[in-house]
């Protein structure tokens, strides 16, 4: 059995600038990225796996700060349903975040932080990075891309952009358009952020002060979206915590409210609010269709890939409804195309945790 | 026809002091109220209206701040589903609120506003108030009492703890308690008020600061919760507000955004913070069931009125699953229920809108 690359974050400087929807160009780009496994000697084993909205390259090996195991271990490893033994699989931090990549936080040409000077970019300029990362490691043609959340908007803004370069793309929880819910969430968490006099028009850096307080509510905020109504309830109902009897008091009396304010700051420690700020609006500005001349069917036009659409039944942010109005697309161009909805408790966090039907999906998609 | 009284507020001051669930008694209570029609002789017409969340007296007479018609201007008046030539409407805005009613901005004993010393109050605080208000008005029995979201459930704590006062109880859009999801909402609405440095720990009255910002946010949050995800699709959709293309900025693009900073800002003109903080920690707080030893059926079981509970099938924050609950507790008393699941896009807040079979169902119950 072949052993596993040691994953480690490696940066690769983007050799050209980075055309950016907006109009504007990024030059020397930085991409944060890990690799697992081996590419074979015709860059045919290689596997694309896209983060979500807060997520990192930190795909399978521990998060540098919190120690956690990385986001996707049960998912990519020797043996594991995206098998390391058999594909080359690479994960990039996204333009924008704040792991490396460039992002808000990094340094401009000008020698100060980017803060909000840094261009509003969109999910097919994160996609273009992706891209040129794959030049750089020398993978023409991925033998997979897939993504779960906003990394399956990008594994499909990948099989509309650049059609020669996946085989297959799976997107898992997602949707091929941010709706006016979508946007409204997103927006009371950038409300938050700016909010908060730390924030200072997000020229925080080397201040000391950081808008942690806005930036967990708006993690709170979100958080609640993540997970569906019969899940909080399943987990917490409305169990008191660590007490017998309700305060009368302001106290995290709830064990949902203790819950929801640890996620909230333990948070901040891990994540940037600039950050946050720029991917909540590059996905809030993701619409397929309207890229393509307001068709959906037509961002699928040029794709050869096979495609396989996951939903879970019990998210609520992306619901089933949403996958299905990318699955019709992807008919309507005569593509093949697998669909289906699992069934899991936990919301649209579903593609994140213990849910083996989806192991199985994976796993049967990327063999197959 | 006759006319109906002028609306006016009047403000009562409670004769006793009010003995709280949390222990404490709070003295000089004052409830501001407005009274629509006549009561009769006998006193047998009287109907008491409770209001939601952040609603107030002024049921059927313009808000005072914003000028706007009263909030169930709809259904309140001469020859209107309530009808104020037939009926004798009471409302009063709920201790901890801040339309007039003894709460968090009120004047303590000690001569200084009481912020966070004001106590934690609950739903069935505010309907011990509110029946010591029937008694200074002399009304012995309602003809029926009323009420959407939290005001449903200040009708059912009425039924359940104060059997003999009412015939009818109409309860629409409401739960019987807070589950998990509705707590979390609520707890992030508290953390974005007390996160905003003008909050000063709840002590910001004559500072010439108020936690607007915190506020707003809370709202924003709120208000995603009164709608449904499908009427803001239908509403807004991905419509951009008073441009031709997407800034790639920080703007609101969307119309959908501009809305709901216009629905936070405005809602800090009207609306005191803490109060916030008090009345939804009240709904938080609320579980009829525990109340009476853990089951529901147990808190109907002295009740001979009739009652009428109502959802509607776009309710997210109380979906109907929460009136059902309701119900087949109340049939398990024998108790003489209806029940209705009414169709509307708007969500939660169908109850405060255009929905001409909500009129029929309120006119039909309370007149049969």
């Amino acid at each position: 059995m072949a052993t596993v690359n040691a994953p480690s974050t490696h940066t690769l400087v983007l050799p050209h600038s980075l055309a950016l929807d907006g109009g504007q160009e990024l030059d020397r780009v930085e991409l944060a990225h890990e690799t697992y496994g081996t590419l074979n000697a015709d860059g045919s084993n290689a596997i694309l796996v896209c983060h979500a909205l807060t997520g990192d390259q930190h795909l399978a090996s521990p998060h540098p700060i919190t120690g956690k195991p990385g986001w996707w271990d049960r998912m990519v490893g020797p043996g594991k349903p995206i098998d390391t033994d058999r594909f080359f699989v690479v994960c990039a931090n996204v333009i924008g975040s704040c792991l490396g990549s460039t992002g808000p936080a990094s340094i401009a040409p000008d020698g100060r932080p980017y803060g909000m000077r840094f261009p509003v970019i969109t999910i097919r300029d994160m996609v273009r990075a992706q891209v040129a990362l794959l030049d750089a490691l020398g993978i023409g043609r991925l033998h997979a891309v897939i993504g779960g959340s906003m990394g399956g908007m990008q594994a499909l803004s990948l099989a509309a952009n650049f059609p020669d370069r996946a085989e297959r793309v799976l997107a898992i929880a997602t949707t091929a358009r941010h709706s006016a819910q979508n946007i409204a969430y997103h927006e009371v968490g950038r409300q938050a952020i700016m909010a908060d006099p730390a924030w200072q028009g997000g020229e925080y850096y080397g201040t000391g002060q950081t808008p942690d307080k806005g930036l967990a509510v708006a993690r709170m905020a979100a958080h609640i979206t993540y997970l569906s109504e019969a899940g909080l309830t399943g987990k917490f109902g409305r169990q008191l915590q660590d007490r017998e009897a309700k305060s009368f008091g302001f106290d995290a009396d709830f064990q949902v409210e203790s819950y929801l304010r640890h996620q909230g700051l333990s948070f901040t420690d891990r994540f940037d609010a600039n950050s946050y700020l720029y991917i909540t609006r590059a996905t809030d500005y993701f619409d397929l269709a309207e890229e393509h001349g307001g068709r959906l069917v037509d961002a699928f036009a040029a794709s050869q890939a096979r495609f396989c659409i996951v939903s879970f039944d019990t998210d609520w942010l992306y619901p089933t409804a949403e996958s299905r109005n990318i699955v019709h697309a992807l008919n309507a161009t005569a593509a093949r195309v697998s669909f289906v909805e699992l069934s899991a408790p936990y919301g649209h966090d579903s593609f994140l945790l213990d849910v083996p039907a989806l192991d199985r999906v994976v796993k049967g998609f990327i063999q197959g």
